[in-house]
């Protein structure tokens, strides 16, 4: 074991995963891409993909698998094991939460890695940006908007935001580095007044935990992966395998390939 | 009739052209994005997606109409009509040149609007590099090379790239302006060498005219929106409507919104 889980290559940690940890994934493999995983039925993979192209700042897809295929491009290691947790659903509803899929996995399951925003996350930390969810060891705060995606087919619902509050002097600075990252949800949706976007209550996320926001700290608003999550589940898939929240399937892509000049 | 074509508005050009007018679009409603067309029936559309995912620099796609529609988010107009020519394609051949294909459309048919050069080049000029092309009033020199793209399916087929002669003190301006354009295709995929594309002679292009490359001058190779155009025809769709080559869609879109920072 390393003493840093930073230090792991992406395989390490895969196999470690495989055989039974069962972690959250934050802080490992420094420097790879973390994904977020959401496998459908081949019937379902159009509308998603092109729910995706619609929407690219909530959907930034990494990669799709072949029908069937248990690895990618980017994934070089086994997607029904070598994830530390995974969350079943069937007709849209949990059916548990489970750390290996095998049993579950199909013949025409098609599978979407969809960009995750802990990439831009190490680029703020890197450009000095605090980042208070971490400072306070909570999960980042995420809220339904009152703005609507655009839908594709059946596949529609609202855009979801995470939230970060930053000092007014480093807000030029987190939209700078965020839009590096178009592939990881890019530049900020949004920059203060939380009542635009329909969102009543900071302190009353959807999704997440809550976090301090200091006196004149501004509300800064990402798109977030959990929409194209929430879209899929409401249309009722009779299976869909997703990765377990913040247990990320670890890509042998490089955050820095993510980058755009 | 404005003297500058560059002044239409999209909705005037889309107007003359439904009225009649055939003409290569090169040059209209300055400032305006202009697209290929690829219409294909729904079954071949999460192919042409999901080829379009994973090829996104010759296939950066902008627009998908929901099936049957003649109308995308981008396009205010009739994709039927509003492009001054078309080419209409049976089981992958060539089935003839027309100004207008309401009599093909089909309900099930799903329009792809991808991304074209002419907005990178007008950065370029703007920059101060020549287009040896446009000196020459030549279609751009188009060449297959030696490199696969990432199939999709019963998609696949090797990379078509377009050439521009670029003097060495401009080759960092012209990759550094057309980096900010990665929905018309980007920066360069290959600087000099010809012979490591798997190119044996600049003079005989495969598409398009040989342009004159002078003395000095390093050959820039960009990857070219033919890629999708020849993959999708060897699946031999039973039918695919294109734009006539040079005879664009011009959609509503802004060249600026397409521009990365």
């Amino acid at each position: 074991m390393h003493e840093d889980v930073g230090a792991y290559r992406p395989d390490e940690a895969r196999a470690l995963f495989r055989a039974g940890l069962r972690t959250p994934t934050a802080g490992w493999c420094t420097g790879r891409t973390q994904a977020n995983l959401i496998a459908v039925p081949r019937d379902f993979a159009y509308e998603v993909l092109l729910f995706a192209q619609r929407n690219p700042k909530p959907c930034p897809v990494l990669d799709v698998s072949e029908p069937g295929a248990t690895s990618t491009a980017i994934f070089d290691g086994d997607l029904r094991t070598d994830l530390p947790a995974y969350r079943v659903y069937r007709d849209g509803e949990a059916a548990g939460e489970v750390d290996d899929v095998r049993e579950y996995w199909r013949d025409d399951l098609v599978a979407f890695l969809i960009g995750c925003s802990f990439t831009f996350e190490d680029a703020l930390l890197a450009a000095g940006v605090p980042i208070r969810h971490l400072e306070q060891g909570r999960n980042v705060p995420m809220y339904r908007t009152s703005t609507p995606c655009r839908s594709a087919g059946d596949l529609g619902g609202p855009l979801v935001v995470s939230m970060r509050p930053i000092p007014p002097h480093l807000v030029a600075t987190a939209v700078r580095v965020t839009s590096r990252y178009p592939a990881v949800h890019g530049a900020p949706v949004h920059v203060g007044d939380p009542s635009a976007l329909g969102i009543a209550d900071l302190d009353r996320p959807d999704f997440g935990d809550p976090v301090d926001v200091h006196d004149g700290e501004i509300p800064v608003f990402w798109a977030c992966g959990v929409t194209p999550q929430a879209a899929v589940m409401a249309t009722r898939p009779p299976l869909a395998i997703c990765h377990a929240p913040g247990h990320m399937a670890i890509t042998d892509a490089r955050d820095a390939e993510l980058a755009v000049p």
